[in-house]
């Protein structure tokens, strides 16, 4: 009769306390172990060739010989022993503070970027651009298992802050809106390459660019309340975030033209229609059920996650990166255009004293 | 006055027997006889070069010159006694016995495989994957017209039998990832290749592979009880069946990954918006109503579909089989990976004692 | 004091009445000279380099010196009735008395084409296809915003007319089928490369050709009448403007097999469902609510509209002409066919005597 079987008992218990299950190797050792302490010698034939999981565990008690159930239990505690002590459970949030624009918080195997201009409506200016493509970075380099993002207060955010055109620097037009499209064509390419699940929690109205780059995320859930908008010729201007390509694909040529060209402003409803939205959610549970959802796919196997996803990216990957270029250079001409100077300029002028 | 009234008339009446019509050679060498029969001498103009019926008409009965409306009857009714005798009707049906786990029905100029392990829920195993391959090469050289798949009992199919992972055989996990792959790129190109329009008729339940290959069919009609399941990441596995580039552009990405990478199984409804489905009917006349509808399809000009149904294909062929190509690498590594090692272990573990 | 302040006001006024706002360095010159007029020599800082707007004000009006209120007020009036009297606001509409088969119609910066054939339900003859063209190719280079497509009467087309087939001219097939194919290319391959916005108003039911091109428009409002039929296979003849490639990508294989071989008639809201039409309208109401969208949508920025349309259309160009290609040897093939020959003989035997 073994000698340890309080300790041992305890350490079986013990065992499911464990943050994250051990890895095969160390589960066919605790296999083996286990059933040496309760059963003795292996007296079991060897499984058929073909049959790969029982044969894995049969090796893993047959290899431990003739060692005593007693010597079994001893090993098994101490093998239980060692892996709580190294099971350090990860922090069960961190936040990144050297963000200004936006929060970054890791928890759950998920890297969660909130963006954090609320008085701005989440309006992407030049810094914030640069943070994001920051924390996509590093999301995409991290033991996360999928990248989430979602924003601060009432909008999702307003698009493209028109202080990027207006304000600070010293540069002339040309010279600006070549800095404008060396920018956006690294933030587009962010989102082209990021190698994990990425998922937008849309909780409030999207404009311009964060409606244009959802084509780019794996899911989109958003509230009822969120609205989609990409006022792009009535600025003069023209569609980025390859949704000149994407939108069309979505939801044909004859929905994407009156979204992409003639300004119309979608609702949830009409986004999940053209495919533009996973599902939506009503407002109030938005935040909890969505957070539940993507809470359940971070346990999935990361691997397979990854792999999957940019099996279905690879396929489009040139043309993306062909169309991201493309629709940048159009608008490095959009910006220096008459159309577009009238525009801002119209829009300035509601603002001050008529002529 | 011609002498054979009586037999003549028979004989028109005796034409609208044959089991099909005559060819248009044929059908003019009818109509010149019939009008020289009943009219006697042609005494009409010759039509204008552009009318092109009129014109073939009208030298059908004219090229018989002189003959006598007596001649003429005797020939017309020699004509069909000739097609009335040529005429074997087709057996009403035959069925294919020399197929072990499929049911090989042709009538009607209608191919239908249905997929006969009841007990396995139609999961299928290697011999399965052969023979459907088998069937669909001669389907696509008979004289058939189009070619239906369809499921014995509740379900439709339940994807991929595990059994091909863990029994027989005597190869060892790299040599058997390869064998499984060699299947697998043959199986998806099967249908890449179809020279012929492919109908599913899901009667229930599909899972993995059989849902993954609905994007290679040209119509699929389901079952209000049908669902569509591609666990494949909670398996630690990959899509294949060309569903990581079909899916997408029938869906969007961000309904396409909630199925692919997140294991969302959809309702008849869904896989109908998602465009995955033509349409869904009552279960109780399910097979009643799409059988209607598919033998008035074969009665359709099986060269004029034959023709649209590959040019519609062709555009993607190319894309297709390099698809088909990625995704069977990457289940091989997947298949050899410690996530799916994990997840079957997981699956076995469920059924037999704990640790 | 300003000398001219009664007129000046006038003109302030008069400048509203404007049919067309003026170009961005008559705007600078008006509010340099307003300023002056009512504030005097400029007293403000220089803006900053970037803040592009402010700085070209601030030049505008610093540039005029020394001069007084007085001079600026008169150069004001004068430069205003300058403007009004190059104002000849555009004739409110001009129809175009050339063509025989169409309407052309050019109103309010909009190229309308009305098909005008309403006693043969606007059908196309090559006079019709031939005039469509020219329409379409005056309508891309001429100072139009965008150009709508329309029908007169009860249909918006019942596709390609018969009479291509049997009557007039004194080729043999071959060679119709040769020239026909001439024809069909040329003008699909006009849709195609349409430089800008192409907004189709179907007022009712549309048929073949009709149906196919729609893939090729940017915007499709359809009244609740409409119905959309491509009965191809029961001719013996196969799909053609493009839609073997585009109506898979709007509505997946599954749907679209079933409109392009299999003959479904669409309804306005299946045609919706498949994201074939953009939005579907009362037919009361019909001409009216979309004219006024597409006058609205004129008004937008002329560049900015035609450059995003040709972003969105650019990347599938190549692909667009090669299936045109295709599409056309399909048919020149299948017009030579014992099918489609059966066919056409079928149509008119059902008008003529029996056999």
């Amino acid at each position: 009769m073994p000698a340890h079987d309080a300790e041992f008992n305890k350490a079986k218990e013990r065992l499911n306390t464990l943050s994250e299950a051990p890895g095969n190797d160390i589960k066919l050792k605790i296999y083996g172990l286990f059933k040496q302490a309760t059963e003795g010698k292996c007296n079991k034939p060897k499984p058929g060739m073909m049959d790969l999981v029982g044969k894995a565990k049969w090796q893993a008690w047959n290899g431990l010989g003739d060692i005593s159930q007693d010597d079994a239990q001893k090993k098994y505690i101490d093998l239980v022993n060692e892996l709580i002590a190294a099971d350090s459970p990860e922090p069960t949030s961190t936040t990144d503070s050297k963000f200004k624009t936006i929060l970054v918080n890791k928890e759950n195997k998920i890297y969660k970027i909130t963006l954090n201009r609320p008085k701005k409506m989440n309006a992407l200016n030049h810094l914030m651009y640069e943070e994001i493509m920051q924390a996509l970075d590093e999301a995409g380099k991290d033991n996360s298992v999928l990248t989430v993002i979602t924003g601060t207060g009432n909008y999702y955010c307003s698009g493209n802050d028109l202080e990027n055109f207006t304000s600070t620097g010293g540069a002339d037009i040309p010279a600006m809106a070549k800095q404008a499209r060396e920018i956006l064509y690294r933030f587009v390419g962010s989102f082209i390459r990021f190698p994990k699940p990425l998922i937008a929690l849309i909780n409030g109205p999207a404009v311009g660019i964060s409606v244009t780059t959802l084509g780019l995320f794996d899911v989109v859930y958003c509230t009822d309340r969120a609205t989609f908008h990409t006022p792009f010729s009535s600025l003069g201007q023209s569609p980025e975030g390859c949704s000149s390509y994407i939108f069309p694909q979505l939801m044909g040529s004859a929905k994407a033209s009156e979204v992409l060209l003639f300004n119309k402003k979608l609702t949830a409803q009409e986004a999940l229609d053209r495919n533009l939205v996973t599902e939506i959610f009503p407002d109030a549970s938005f935040e909890k059920e969505t957070m539940a959802r993507v809470t359940k796919y971070a346990q999935l196997p990361p691997q397979s996650l990854q792999k999957s996803k940019n099996l279905m990216r690879q396929m489009q990957k040139d043309k993306l990166d062909k169309v991201n270029s493309e629709e940048c250079d159009l608008l490095v001409e959009r910006w220096q255009s008459d159309e577009c100077m009238n525009a801002i300029m119209n829009f300035f002028k509601r603002k001050e004293s008529k002529l």
